[in-house]
């Protein structure tokens, strides 16, 4: 067995800490200088963090980032380690910095910028265009970034068939949605089979305004088999090692290698290192995918952990209202931040049932984490009186529940200011679609945790979270009473709104896939008219949207960077 | 003299408007044939509106378009018209369709796909590969769109000189920002002399969220000399008759024409329809542009009114402190709007002098604007007696001051909610940039009139808003006090930030040029200290920023789609 010991370093950059990014960058290298690693791996843009968006037009982070890397080099002594970094030469590129063993030997250009979804790689990159084939001793390898592997005839298929390269790795910054990481794993796997070649995938992890960077980075072998997988939504430092004879008793069997021209590509040599002391052994580092539901609730955990803290707050405040909404992130943040770094906030109006008061406490006294009560009473008969004069020929409506909710903005924006806390919005992706919150409301806020999340999703989480730990920490109520705003007598969400599993079933097929409503109507057997209204309040809620704070995205189309319609529009689908 | 007579319908569409967007293309068609016209030219995208955004990601909204320009086609008669919209086939492309004489004949589609500053086309567009010249009698043209004509070996290029075209209509949606008129009319100068061949540019306008497209819509001769120009900021329809055989005169002593392979473009032949009545006579359309601040001003007068009016209101509210930002945007709503659909809202504090009240109060009566005072020290002292439990241990702060804005957004959004007024917020772009402005406060609102005007160029425009008309509507006192956010005693700007001018001059060249620190200390001679201090505010409220509302971009660089940065970064530049 012919083995070389590959590591993936999946680290949690920090975008524009470049000190910060290359410390960790040092950190990994050291580290698989102990483990005896051939190679190893960093993520895309590991020395910017990713996306860093127009941070890409200045001059002086450009040049920042390039004497990163320039200084990296120094500490690659007795490796090969593939770094991301945004390259600069007549143009800026998305690169891959290949070191050697002290010098900084070669460097790899992203071909394919994605510039769909929330992806504008084309605004900042020149793509690259020259493919080239390492070879270090005996093991030939390509190097590609991301999206280039994405492509079934790119870089990759090109550096297995060409360049006879036995091991593609592929460095990426690849966004979460639920169940991204097992069709990526799939397309892995199949790109490994087809080229009869090992693959080596480190991605990023952490969270990044709206995105998270889920990790589980894989090494896939010649057969398409995972043998190593780095785990979801924290840092891992993944090695094993590379029969790369197997992989070459798998190529001899394959004709297409044999049809490709050979040896079309240029090779770039990188002569073995004097050999150190012999490796230590390893064991196996294959940590299982999450099910879907702790898959989900950990991307929400890590975005919120990291928008907080990589925004230097300590501690946050809730909003508490006894519901299912606030409950869930209640239990969120104190998983991402520590119980005593969150304190819940109940803010009872008139309206307010005392269960709902009731089941507020006792979630936070389950959770651990602070509690205050705030009545909004005094406040708004305040606003009611100042109001008379104007509102005197008016009926009571919306407006008075708004300026409830505003009141309630206000309070926790108030302890935000003077305690530096940073204040969690709840609403769920359901109400952020229709419309159905206040803005400077219970809109108001620095992070929106579950602004992707269905509420249907929302009871899921919620069950789930139950049911981990010794014992449940919502209060059941909480998950069997009808939802309601409490900003009137008696109100129920059902009121305004068709039931949840209805109206997200609708919003799925309208928001994330783009049917029309036709084929919503078509599709779903839903009413034309609760479709057409569902659509509408989709439609007209465009601008609260835009006012809303970021929030972690779960799903392939979110209401942030990967979903941009303009505000005044007009267009009314027929179908 | 052998004239083609050319028409310029220099409309304002409406984004998803289809329906709407092709009654205005309808009536450009009769009013071009009425005046005996040969060929009309709508702008880009007439038939969806610019930009629609991620609308063109949606089967149904690109089906409706293909089938309105479909209907398009028997309104042509007689005529030859150029109209864009969104083609698709194989895919989606950035199209011009060339109707004549009742037939759609033939589709141009943009080659260069603008990814760049507010621009998102790489998304949503695959670029144009067929470059061709029409020939309608005598006449051959070249149809090109947009960036296609800003590019110097583009499209038109090669059609003049390959392809011997005599015109080079090129259709636009070109964004305004200030001076942006000129630059353009001297490029379009020039590529009608460099090419000996005249120009017909027929620009967009109107307001688009943060967009305003400017009109100005120009015909250049083969000299390079306008002979007509469209309005500004309103639609125009603008007919010149261009003197082909000038041209040819001019092209025959052109020697890179001669020296360029001939007949390499294929050429669609157009035949001239039956001949109508003679044409009736014409005289010059030729509006002299406007000067600097007229411009400007004109310019967030339009965007404020489409904003408004394509979003379905009638009437705006605007809370009036006696200062100089809301008394110009007071100015530029009733001029947008009307007077009578105007209403300032005075909310005195405990803090706020005499004088700014008497100030508020006179704009709103020299305006003719609705005029309501509503105190907020009522409301103010319920939130400081509910907050003094939690606030017990503490001094005051800026939270109590950002409770009074708050308590000011909260009462102009219930007016908005009771009333159906869109809130227009005041803040200029110096405060959006250092974040000096509460969040759910003052930037609560619909619009943001003036976020991207620095505060200099707020007194220069209020300045120039006085000079016309019979009587300054400003008070001469609100144009000369030092400006001050009244929110503790004895406040001014002048204690948080620097004096305006230094900000002013900081501010455009940090958010606007992006230019470093140490390359602004270096050429503006402002203090290190002075420079760093303003980068860090302004790095440190990209949060405030991304829930702020959009408003008028009359710069290169405004905060909206043009300035895309992460929140969440550590980037300080050393320089």
């Amino acid at each position: 067995m012919t083995c070389v010991r590959i590591a993936m370093a999946q680290i949690n950059p920090t975008v524009g800490d470049i000190e910060g990014n290359v410390r960790k960058i040092e950190d990994g290298l050291s580290q698989a200088r102990e483990l005896g690693v051939d190679l190893v791996l960093f993520p895309e843009l590991a020395v910017t963090g990713y996306p860093p968006e127009d941070l890409l037009l200045r001059p002086a982070f450009l040049e920042a980032n390039l004497a990163a890397v320039r200084s990296l080099a120094a500490a690659t002594q007795g490796l090969t380690a593939v770094v991301g970094f945004a390259d600069v030469a007549a143009d800026v590129r998305n690169g891959a910095a290949i070191f050697h063993d002290g010098r900084w030997v070669h460097t790899y250009h992203k071909h394919y910028l994605p510039n769909y979804s929330v992806f504008d790689e084309e605004r900042y990159f020149l793509g690259g265009d020259r493919i080239h084939v390492l070879r270090r001793g005996d093991l030939a390898f390509g190097v590609s970034i991301c999206e280039d592997i994405w492509v079934p005839s790119g870089p990759p298929e090109i550096q297995a068939l060409e360049g006879r390269a036995r091991l593609l790795v592929n460095i990426s910054a690849s966004p979460y949605h639920a169940g991204k990481g097992q069709a990526r794993e799939q397309m892995l796997c199949t790109r490994a089979a087809d080229n009869a070649a090992a693959v080596a995938f480190c991605n990023l992890v952490g969270g990044q305004d709206e995105l998270v960077f889920d990790g589980g980075s894989v090494i896939v072998n010649e057969r398409g088999e995972v043998i190593a997988r780095g785990a979801q939504f924290v840092e891992d430092f993944v090695v094993a090692d590379i029969d790369t004879a197997a992989v070459f008793r798998r190529r001899l069997h394959d004709p297409r290698r044999r049809k490709a021209v050979s040896h079309t590509l240029p090779v770039v040599d990188l002569p073995l290192p004097v050999g150190g002391p012999p490796p230590p052994e390893l064991s196996d580092h294959l940590i299982a995918p999450l099910p879907r539901l702790a898959e989900i609730y950990s991307a929400l955990v890590l975005g919120t952990r990291d928008y907080v803290r990589k925004n230097g707050f300590e501690q946050v405040v809730i909003g508490l209202s006894g519901g299912i909404d606030s409950s869930l992130v209640a239990c969120i943040a104190a998983d991402a931040l520590g119980a005593g770094n969150v304190t819940g906030v109940s803010m009872p109006s008139r309206y307010t049932a005392d269960m709902s008061n009731a089941d507020a406490a006792a979630l936070a006294e389950g959770l651990g984490i602070g509690y205050m009560v705030l009545p909004i009473e005094p406040v708004f008969a305040a606003y009611l009186e100042v109001l008379s004069e104007p509102f005197a020929d008016e009926e009571p409506d919306v407006t008075e529940e708004n300026i409830q909710a505003r009141i309630r903005g206000n309070y926790l924006m108030a302890l935000s200011n003077k305690f530096g806390w940073m204040v969690l919005t709840t609403g769920n992706k359901s109400e952020m679609s229709v419309g159905y919150a206040t803005l400077y409301g219970d809109m108001a806020g620095g992070y929106a945790v579950i602004k992707d999340v269905l509420k249907g999703l929302v009871y899921d989480l919620a069950r789930w979270r139950n049911a981990q730990g010794t014992a449940p920490v919502i209060p059941e109520r909480v998950l069997t009473r009808p939802p309601s705003a409490e900003l009137r007598p008696d109100q129920r969400d059902s009121d305004a709104l068709p039931p949840y599993d209805l109206l997200d079933a609708v919003l799925q097929a309208y928001v994330e896939e783009d049917q029309s409503p036709e084929e919503i109507v078509a599709a779903l057997d839903v009413p034309e008219s609760v479709v057409r209204r569902v659509v509408g309040m989709v439609d007209g809620a465009e601008y609260k949207r835009r006012q809303a704070p970021p929030g972690v995205r779960i799903t392939v189309r979110a209401f942030g960077k990967d979903r941009r319609l303009p505000i005044t529009q007009r267009f009314k689908p027929r179908g």
